[in-house]
């Protein structure tokens, strides 16, 4: 009895965040948090589908829609079972199998974002097919189940399969503890709610107040737009959250490595726990040098962090002190678990990126899997939550008291409601054709 | 009198040159090389247009296609007076003006690729309008003037517009003298003609002693595939070509970095001038790595290395020995002109990557202007020529015995024929359709 991909359908969907402001930093002033959503239909009796996504801002989403068509053809007619019984083949297939659409990234840009809609769309009708939300699929597999899942291309000389199952053996004792830990506790997170740009002090103070009120031990300012207003907006913060609970700053990349180093000197009175994106996302050399400069201030990065190979050169070079991948951004779940296993082999915490529609819901299992199964702490790991957009989801995060608590529904949590698919469809649902109409 | 570009019409442009295996390589086995190919219209009387192209090596030139398209919302309606006024400040826009637009990238893959084509068009458009061959509108520029085209964020930690002025100014003194020289004997370039994989020994032979008995000085050979295949090749070419001559290799990233020391050690009989991406494009850390324990081989790469940032970075980490920017992968000629101050700042010689349909017709201005204004000298400098696909050029490239001649006509020479664009416009022109239809 097999499982067979017959169809896949790419949407276009965006959301008109730009409208609130909820999303606005010094980069992205106004995005329209947007996903490629494919769905993939299969011939199951029970109308079993695979649903996954990455997420864009808005314009443009249309070229990710084309590439994730593009790429379909290298997955439709597969069955499940030939995918899971050499995932990490599979995973080379798609973005490596196929050298004319490798030629777009490799492994980079709008190419690799519409391999993880795919990719995580086949982990979201694998963990459906096995009853059991992702996270938990993942934490029942062997070391070695789990490493034939992942391509080991191009990180060899810093992590082997053998390496990377031996870090998992070393993690089995305390798996079942920490699985009942988290079932419990749920998984602790922080919230950028008080802290987007295009707010005013009251708003700040308000959303801040009920920030603290709500339980969130770690609060996330919007910096790098202009300096003395960080300054003015990081006091109110902290005037409101205190100096016991954790500020984090995030400049999205606008600064030039000499200038983040100058402003995060300026920055440093209200003692952040870490200054994120403070430069090009390429730029290894350089957040390894922002990083020697502003220390003890931690150095954060990763959601637009491309590929395992960025990755390795950045556990190699000591140039973060944060980890923060995409669960979209990075060609889906496949090469999210490499990244894991360097992390640990480096000692650096994961605390994955979740500004964006989705990326909260996908997160989440990256988080549970690595506290119970890779990394084995919870010291340093805060998990993002952005708070809109959730009412889109079959199967929402849900949070309490600052933390996230694990999804229980088989599949990767991702899965949008039939109406959100139909309502915000770009550009003809109905959501944009009443904005088009005025 | 103002030129306005009225309109902005791009072509996906495809060559079957899968089936004769010219640009065969372990990478790439049958690349159908193709052009996401712009053209932009404007109000001139004399219907002056601009034209430019990005290369790609067939499926997934749709994508690039619909990138141009969404891109050319930035540049439609501009005049060429307001673009070239400040050149830097419209390459920003168009690389960062669309914040949404930024995410898919940013500064890489698809949308990257598709800047190349608009900003290379505009280069065209403004050299046509200014009567020169690209080369010659740069070098005419002064100093200051050529440094108003570039926008050094991300680089500022490296190099100023100060710095890059002094850079330029040294080397005015032989301008005149250089530019005489290249009118004469033209600039020094090298063939991949007998070295592509799935030729035959004949073949090869033949090829070779073609290669010989043109003039050419340095050959390359296609490796990776297999290594014992890599040496009996190596072999052949070092009989046909002799020891005087200089043998490059091109691995086109099939290694992983233990696994390129390794085979490079083996075809170091050969004695190589480099070896051509070992490895992962990203991997920069792992090209320094390998070009340490390699050495007197020297290390070749940049083809695919996305931006200005990355290519910061192999300097610093002085990963490599020859910089193979190329002319479509960076975001077009103004980050183009970036890296070329940046290498002579490094002290390492540019020689682009010419495997592409246009690409060679590009790279002859790039390193006529390095030569003339930038480095000021030919060592270690050859420029690649890939001898199919010129007959689609109005302008195509001269080679004299082995030495690039400097094109005369207005513009940047990537302009196609006019019977090209309608016969090989995927997926209706006639080559395509009758390919169809069998």
């Amino acid at each position: 009895m097999t499982t067979r991909i017959t169809r896949i359908a790419v949407h276009d969907l965006r959301f008109p965040t730009s409208k609130s402001l909820a999303g606005s930093d010094a980069m992205n002033a106004a995005p329209d948090y947007s996903a490629t959503y494919v769905v993939l239909h299969t011939d199951s009796p029970d109308d079993l589908q695979g649903h996954g996504l990455t997420f864009t801002i808005g314009r443009g989403n249309e070229i990710c829609v084309k590439a994730a068509e593009s790429l379909s053809g290298l997955v439709k007619g597969l069955t499940l079972e030939e995918i899971t019984a050499d995932m990490g083949a599979f995973w080379r297939r798609l973005t490596a199998g196929d050298s004319q659409l490798r030629w777009l990234g490799p492994e980079k840009g709008v190419i690799h974002l519409a391999t993880a809609a795919i990719v995580n769309a086949v982990w979201d009708l694998w963990a459906k097919s096995a009853g059991k939300p992702v996270w938990k699929l993942l934490v029942d597999m062997t070391p070695e189940e789990l490493v034939r899942c992942l391509d080991f291309s191009y990180v060899t000389d810093v992590l082997t399969p053998e390496e990377a199952i031996a870090l998992l053996r070393k993690q089995s004792p305390g798996k079942a503890r920490r699985e009942a830990e988290m079932l419990d506790q749920g998984f602790p997170g922080y919230t950028t709610a008080p802290g987007w740009l295009g707010y005013s002090e009251e708003k700040m103070r308000r959303l801040a107040r009920e920030a603290v009120a709500a339980g969130w031990s770690h609060v996330k300012q919007k910096v790098g737009a202009d300096l003395e207003e960080d300054m003015r907006r990081a006091r109110i913060l902290r005037e409101e959250i205190g100096w016991e609970r954790s500020l984090m700053m995030d400049a999205n990349q606008v600064w030039d490595v000499d200038q983040a180093i100058e402003a995060m000197r300026r920055l440093a009175v209200f003692e952040p726990m870490w200054i994120e994106e403070p430069t090009s996302p390429d730029d290894i050399l350089g957040h390894a040098r922002i990083r020697e400069r502003i220390s003890p201030i931690g150095v954060a990065t990763g959601e637009h962090c491309h590929n395992r190979v960025m990755f390795k050169q950045m556990f190699q070079a000591r140039a973060f002190d944060f980890c923060q991948l995409d669960a979209a951004r990075l060609g889906g779940l496949n090469e999210v678990l490499i990244v894991l296993l360097m992390a640990a082999k480096f000692g650096v915490p994961v605390c994955p990126h979740g500004g964006g529609v989705g990326l909260c819901e996908y997160t989440q299992h990256i988080s549970l899997f690595d506290y119970i199964a890779v990394a084995g702490s919870l010291e340093n790991r805060v998990l993002e939550y952005v708070d809109h957009l959730h009412e889109h989801f079959i199967d929402p995060v849900i949070i309490r008291h600052g933390r996230y608590m694990p999804p229980s529904l088989p599949g990767y949590s991702a899965e949008m409601k039939r109406d959100t698919l139909s309502r915000y469809q770009y550009p003809d649902g109905p959501v944009w054709s009443d904005i088009e109409a005025g």
